[in-house]
C-alpha cells in the first residue's frame, strides 16, 4: 500500500529518527521568523488570520451544544472567541468512533498524517504565534519560537520516536520449531499495533503548544484518537492546531473526529471528569503539581504522562568572568518573567563569597552583580518588553505582592513596566530577594513567576546539597553550576543525576538554563517529583499501544 | 573499558537481539534435558544438589535475623527447607547501599552479570527442574523444560531488549548550533542512565521462574537492585536463583546484596508492606487478579507491571479433522492439570453442532470427542503422571469438589489419579461441564485449575462475541479458534485484537495454546485486566530506568 504523505515527508522523518540516535543538533523548522523561509507576506498574513479569530466564533465541524470560551491576552487585547463546547458523552463516543480505522490503519499512513499535521503546523507558525503571545503572555519572537518551530520539533520528536517504536516489531514472522528428528512445525504469526483507547492531552496556560504537541502527536501516531482539553486561559493555540489536524485527517480520508477539543472555562472546569471517564486510555498532563498529583492518584485506569512543576536551584562555587555568568543569569530570570517551568529559582552561593578568576568576591559582591545584570538587560524598554513578555495570571501578580511580606532582603523588587506596544499589557519586573539557607520555609516551595531567591550558605558543599535535596521534595526540572573547580563539576553532575534533574554547566553567552532542543535535550527526566516522564524517550511512547498477536499452523 | 563477562557472552546478546526483531524460531538454552547437552552426570548431579537442599537451611549470606519457609510437596516429598528470614528495613538498606555502584556501572558491565547468571543458571536447570517440579507440582519434563531452559529464555529476552533500550541514546553528544552568521555555540552533553531504585519481582506458585525471570532481569539488567518475593509455596527455585545471582555479582566485583531474597509463609505474609515501602520504584507481580489488583491501587509510587489471571477461551466453528482437534485440545487441557494461566477454560461450540470434514456433527459428539480424547491421554498411567503433574494448592482440589455442584451437566468427572514413583501426589484429573451461553454466572469467571466447561451458544458469532467479552470484563491470556472458514478466522482475530488477548488459530499436533515462546510469542498483552504489560516489550523495559543529562559548553 502506497502512502503519499508518508512519502513526502520521508526524509524528514529519517532525518529525525538519525536526530534522535546521535543527538546533535538538528531542527526541522526554521526558528528564525523571517520572511525569506516562511514567505515574505507570512508574518501579516499570520496576524491577519489571528486578528480574524477574534471577537468570533471558532469554527470546528465536531460534534458541539453551544459555545464556551473566556480567554483573555495578559496584552490587554479583547479576544472575545467562543469555542464549541462539546458534551462529554457525545465527544468521547466521536472520538472512539473516529478511533476505529485510525487505530487499524497502517503505520505509515498514520505517521505521515501527523507528519503533514505538522508541516501545515508550521506553515501557520505566525498565527500560532500570535494567538501563542495573546494567551500565555510571551513575548512574540518567543511566541514565535517557542509556539512554533520549536513546538513542532517536540511533536516531530514525539513522532519519530513512535514511529522507531511501532516498526520494532514486524507485522509477521513465520517461526519454525523442530519437533523431532524428522519434523518440524511452522506457525505464521502476526503482529497486531493496538491503541489504548481514547488519549486525552491537557494543556497549559504557558507553553499550550511545546508541551501539547509530543502527547498529542505521541498517542496520534499510535493509533489513539486525541481529545484536546487547553487550559481554560489558552484555547487559541491549541484550537487551531485541532482545526488544522482535523483538515489533514479528513483530506487523508480519516474521521476527523480522531482529533477534538474539548474547551471549558476556570467556572466551569471539565477535566476531572474527563479524566475519569473509563473509555480515556492515556491522559498527558501539563500544569501545577496539585492537579497533576490529582490526576495521577485518580486516573489509574489510564497511562499518564505528567510534567508538573518543581523548585530549580542555580549553584554558584568560582567563576571565571563575573559578566558573562551573570548576563546569562539575568537573561535566565527575566525570560517571559520567570514563568517557565525551566526558570531557577534559587541561587545559592556561600556566605562567605567566591573565586572570581584571580579575585575572591563576597557573596553580596555577586549578588548586586545579578541585580545589576537584571536592571541593565531592562534598561532599555523595548528589550524588556520583547524579553520579560507579560503576566499570563493575575495570581502570579498577587504572589510577587506577597513575596514582599515573606520577610526576606528585598535586592530588587519588582516593579511595572510600561510596554509601548501594549499600554493595557500586565508587565512586571522580576523581584530578587536574599536569605539564609536556613529559612528553608521561604525557598523550598515553588513561589511561580518573577520571584528569585538568592541563598547564602555555609559551602558549595551545602548549595549542591540543598539543590538536591529541592530536587527530591519539591521536584526540579533544571540545575544549573557555575564552577572553575572540574571536581565540584562532577560532585555537582552525581548528585544531579541521583535527584533525576537535568544540569548545565557554567552556561554563558546565547544558551540559557531555561532551553531545552528537541532531539537533544531530554526535558524533565521522569525520575523527581516535578513530571513522571521526560520529553522523549521510548517510556514516553512505547505504552501507548500494545501488540496483539495472531498465530496460524502453516505446516 | 572491558567487560570480560559481556565478551563471553556477546554472541548470545547479539543474537537474543536479533531474535526480538525477528520473532522467528530461537532458544539460547536447550530444552531436551539430554545427557549429551548437559554432561552425562547432569541430571544425577542436580537431583543430589536438590536433595542436599532438604531438610536443612538454605545458606544465603545476606543481612537476616532467623530463618522461615514452609514449603511442601505437591508431590508429597517432605522439603523442610529454612531461609533466611530478613528484616524489611534492613533488607532495603542492604539493597540500596548495593544498587549505587550497581547503577553506577556501565551497562555492558551489567549485561555481562545478567548473562553469567542465566549461563549458570542454565547450568544448573536440573536442580532448579527438581525444585520446581516439587514446589509447583509440574511433571519432571515441564519443570525442566518451563523451569529451566524456557524461563532461562525469558530471562535473556528481558536483558536483550533493555540492553537495546540503553544503548538507544548516547553516552555523549556534541550539539553545536549557529547562533549568528559568524557565531556557533558548542554544548557537550552527557546522558545518565539512572535506575529507578529498589525492584521487587513477587513470584507465584505455578511458574516460579519462568514468570520471575523477566522482571527480575529487565529490572537487573537497567541497574536497580532487586529484593526476590517468592511465593511462600514456591520458594526453592528463586532461592536457588538467588543464590546463582549473588554468586556472579560477588564474582565480578559488586555488592551480591544487589539481588536479595525476601522470604515469608502465607501466615505471615510480608508483600503488601514490602510493596508499599517508598524506596521500592519498581514491582513485578505474578498471581491471582484480586492481589494484582490490589497492588495496582496501593503501590502508586511505583513502576508496577502486573500478570494477573483470566478466563481463557475457545471457539469451535468448524474443524478438518476431528481427532487432530480434540488430541490437542486435551492436552491442553490436562497439561498441569489446567494450572496454567494459558489454559483453555470455556470451549463454545455451537449447539446446533459444526461441520467436522463433509459431515455435521452434534454438539453432543464434538463434546464427547473432546472427553474421549481427555480419556485416552489419561489412559495410560506414566503418561497421565507426566503432563498433569500435581495440584500445587488443596484449594485447588477444594474447587473442584464445588464445581461439581453448580448445577451444570458433568460430562467427565474429575477423579484422583495415582502416581507410581510418589504415591503422596496430590494429582486430580480434569472435570469436564456443560453449560449453556445463557449461564454466564458459572462460566464468566475464573475456575483455576482442571476444570472446563463445553458451552452452548447460538452461533459461532456469538461464541466469538462471548470469548472477547469474556477477556474484556475478567481479562484473558489465550484464546483459541477452530474453523475452516477464513471468513471465521478473520473475525476472531479482529475480535481478539480489540479484546487484547492472543489468538491461535487451528492449533493441532505438537504446539499448544498454553505455550508462548520467550522471542516469538508476547505473553499476556497489557491490554485486558489479565495484565497491565507483556512479556516482552519496550514498555516492560523502558521505564525502569531514567536518562539524566548534563550539558557543558566546550566552545
Amino acid at each position: 500500500m502506497s502512502h503519499p504523505l508518508f512519502e513526502t515527508h520521508r526524509k524528514t522523518i529519517e532525518s529525525a529518527l538519525d536526530a534522535t540516535r546521535k543527538r546533535d543538533y538538528w531542527s526541522a523548522y526554521p526558528e528564525i521568523p523571517s520572511g525569506k523561509i516562511y514567505g515574505e507576506t507570512a508574518k501579516d498574513d499570520g496576524f491577519n488570520a489571528f486578528k480574524a479569530r477574534l471577537n468570533a466564533t471558532f469554527e470546528l465541524d465536531q460534534p458541539a451544544n453551544g459555545t464556551v470560551g473566556a480567554e483573555s491576552s495578559p496584552f490587554g487585547l479583547e479576544l472575545n472567541i467562543r469555542y464549541p463546547a462539546s458534551d462529554l458523552d457525545t465527544l468521547i463516543t466521536a472520538s472512539r468512533t473516529a478511533q476505529a480505522a485510525w487505530g487499524a490503519a497502517e503505520v505509515e499512513a498514520r505517521v505521515g498524517v501527523c507528519l503533514e499535521i505538522l508541516h501545515r503546523l508550521n506553515r501557520s507558525s505566525f498565527e500560532i504565534a500570535n494567538a501563542v503571545m495573546h494567551t500565555t503572555g510571551q513575548g512574540f519572537m518567543m511566541a514565535f519560537q517557542a509556539g512554533g518551530p520549536h513546538a513542532q520539533d517536540r511533536g516531530l520528536e514525539a513522532v519519530a520516536y513512535a514511529y522507531d517504536e511501532m516498526r520494532r516489531t514486524p507485522t509477521k514472522a513465520n517461526w519454525t520449531k523442530r519437533v523431532s528428528k524428522t519434523d518440524s512445525i511452522t506457525l505464521e504469526k502476526t503482529y497486531r499495533i493496538v491503541p489504548r483507547g481514547v488519549g486525552v492531552v491537557i494543556g497549559c496556560s504557558t507553553f499550550p503548544t511545546w508541551n501539547g504537541y509530543p502527547g498529542l502527536f505521541a498517542s496520534l501516531a499510535t493509533g489513539n484518537s486525541v481529545i484536546v482539553k487547553p487550559h481554560p486561559g489558552a484555547i487559541l493555540p491549541l484550537a487551531i492546531t485541532v482545526s488544522i489536524a482535523r483538515d489533514v485527517l479528513r483530506q487523508a480520508g480519516f474521521d476527523p473526529n480522531v482529533v477534538t477539543l474539548a474547551a471549558d472555562t476556570s467556572d466551569a472546569p471539565i477535566t476531572k471528569e474527563l479524566v475519569q471517564r473509563p473509555e480515556v486510555g492515556i491522559i498527558d498532563y501539563t500544569g501545577s503539581s496539585a492537579f497533576g498529583d490529582w490526576i495521577e492518584a485518580h486516573a489509574k485506569h489510564a497511562a499518564v504522562y505528567t510534567e508538573k512543576a518543581g523548585v530549580n536551584s542555580t549553584v554558584i562555587d568560582s567563576i571565571a568572568d563575573l559578566k558573562a555568568v551573570t548576563g546569562n543569569l539575568a537573561f535566565s530570570l527575566c525570560l517571559y518573567s520567570g514563568q517557565m517551568c525551566t526558570t531557577p529559582q534559587n541561587i545559592f552561593i556561600p556566605q562567605d563569597g567566591i573565586r572570581v578568576g584571580d579575585e575572591q568576591k563576597s557573596f553580596d559582591e555577586v549578588a548586586g552583580a545579578i541585580v545589576k545584570a537584571v536592571d541593565w538587560l531592562l534598561s532599555d524598554g523595548a528589550r524588556a518588553a520583547e524579553v520579560l513578555g507579560a503576566i499570563q495570571n493575575p495570581a502570579t501578580v498577587d504572589r510577587i505582592d506577597a513575596a514582599r511580606q515573606l520577610g526576606a532582603e528585598i535586592l530588587r523588587d519588582s516593579q511595572p513596566v510600561d510596554n509601548e506596544a501594549f499600554p493595557a499589557a500586565r508587565v512586571h519586573s522580576p523581584m530578587i530577594l536574599k536569605t539564609g539557607a536556613a529559612n528553608r520555609e521561604l525557598f523550598a516551595k515553588e513561589l511561580f513567576g518573577p520571584i528569585a531567591f538568592i541563598v547564602a550558605t555555609e559551602s558549595t558543599d551545602q548549595s549542591i546539597a540543598l539543590s538536591s535535596e529541592l530536587a527530591g521534595t519539591c521536584g526540579a526540572i533544571t540545575a544549573g553550576v557555575y564552577s572553575t573547580d572540574e571536581n565540584v563539576l562532577q560532585k555537582a553532575e552525581q548528585a544531579a543525576a541521583a535527584a533525576g534533574v537535568p544540569l548545565s554547566c557554567n552556561l554563558t553567552g546565547p544558551i540559557y538554563v531555561n532551553q531545552a532542543a528537541a532531539f537533544s535535550d531530554f526535558h524533565v527526566s521522569g525520575a523527581n517529583p516535578a513530571g513522571n516522564a521526560t520529553l522523549c524517550d521510548s517510556a514516553f511512547i512505547a505504552n501507548r499501544f500494545r501488540i496483539v498477536q495472531s498465530r496460524r499452523i502453516v505446516s
